[in-house]
């Protein structure tokens, strides 16, 4: 059954288009729809399409950014040495939160899933490459990823994102997801990271602060275990 | 910290306005605009507004509908001598799902709430009162309701929602939500309609299908008791 309003009912099948709606609260967002103000409906609406028209991707780090480069490639105040690599601007916002971190990033755009189709030319690993190295641009076929997926050849047209004043990358910290698909893609990029003169480094995995190791599972405390640091 | 893109900040402000939305779920529901189609995202834009312009309210049940009257209020295969009191239009739905139900409805727009401040004026019943009597409508000044809170007289310009064939009314059915407010209204309501010739009934309270008796709270087996019905 549906609304009698075809206008309501329309809005409900958008809303549940969102990840994490369901049609209950696709709902209860329309009917809270019907109660907001003229006004802060349009805001909303133009904030939508305003986000399709107007961000770009940053072409040095490929986060999300209105301007471009973005903020934090274009700041002095960085470590423009240390490129830290994530998979998603949501993970890069998350390490943000910490302000622990002062280097630059890297935006994968996902990670190396062979159930997924996704191999290393779907994401930005040739230009992570080309950051540390820009001879690298000429390579006109990554290698194969470690799960024996051979990637196209293609010709390399990467930009160069600096001119002259290229930083000298001394550090990639690999920021992907503790899962097979992030460690594959960790292994993949220190693989390809190997000849340059380059530290590649892991952010630590082990038991989550306030968490409970009663109620760890083995492969967390297996790795909480390997990874102990002394005192 | 936020995005680095004003637009992406702009839209998970606005996305954080919804109700159920937290700031984590508006920066996922904002990724996941970033990944959507273009035309996607014009058509969830265009639908919100739609519904500010499009949504009126039924003159008759006062549910939300784009034709007046709404399509319940015109269909000839509804029993329009029966009404179902519901709050909100979402409850009407929940009804409508069962299938059980052929009569029509009348939408509240709430609950009496002096907490929240919400009188009888602030809801429909004046027009509830005058679809079984009409010459209800000449009352300019409801009474007041049971929590001693006096409605402010006012010139009742109530619509006559139906013309000579106006239906008689035989039973009003309260589906108010059982709680203090709801039984509030669900009594200043039948108190009201205690003059006329109607017949006037709640919606049973008791233990839900597939309910445990042993977790079943006090109120809900008291009633559940109360309500007992012969086999």
């Amino acid at each position: 059954m549906h609304f009698t309003s075809e206008s309501v009912e329309a809005l409900v099948e958008q809303f549940t288009k969102l990840p994490t709606i369901g049609r209950k609260t696709a709902q209860r967002l329309a009917a809270y729809v019907l109660k907001m103000p003229r006004e802060d409906v349009v805001a909303l609406a133009k904030a939508l399409v305003a986000v399709k028209d107007l961000v770009k991707h940053c072409p040095i780090c490929h986060n999300v950014t209105d301007a471009v480069p973005c903020s934090i490639c274009r700041s002095p105040r960085r470590d423009h040495t240390i490129i830290c690599v994530v998979e998603e601007p949501n993970d890069l916002m998350a390490l943000e939160r910490t302000g622990e971190y002062r280097g630059v990033y890297h935006v994968l755009g996902g990670v190396i899933s062979p159930l997924d189709g996704v191999g290393p030319d779907d994401l930005t690993v040739r230009e992570l490459i080309t950051r540390v190295d820009p001879s690298f641009k000429h390579v006109t076929a990554l290698p194969a990823a470690p799960n024996g997926q051979t990637a196209e050849p293609q010709v390399a047209e990467t930009a160069t994102p600096y001119g002259d004043e290229r930083p000298d990358i001394q550090e990639v910290i690999l920021a992907v997801n503790p899962d097979v698909e992030g460690d594959t893609t960790a292994y993949y990029i220190s693989q390809l990271l190997k000849p340059f003169n380059v530290r590649v480094t892991r952010i630590a995995r082990g038991l989550p602060i306030g968490g409970d190791l009663e109620y760890a599972d083995e492969a967390t405390l297996a790795r909480a275990l390997e990874g102990r640091s002394a005192l």
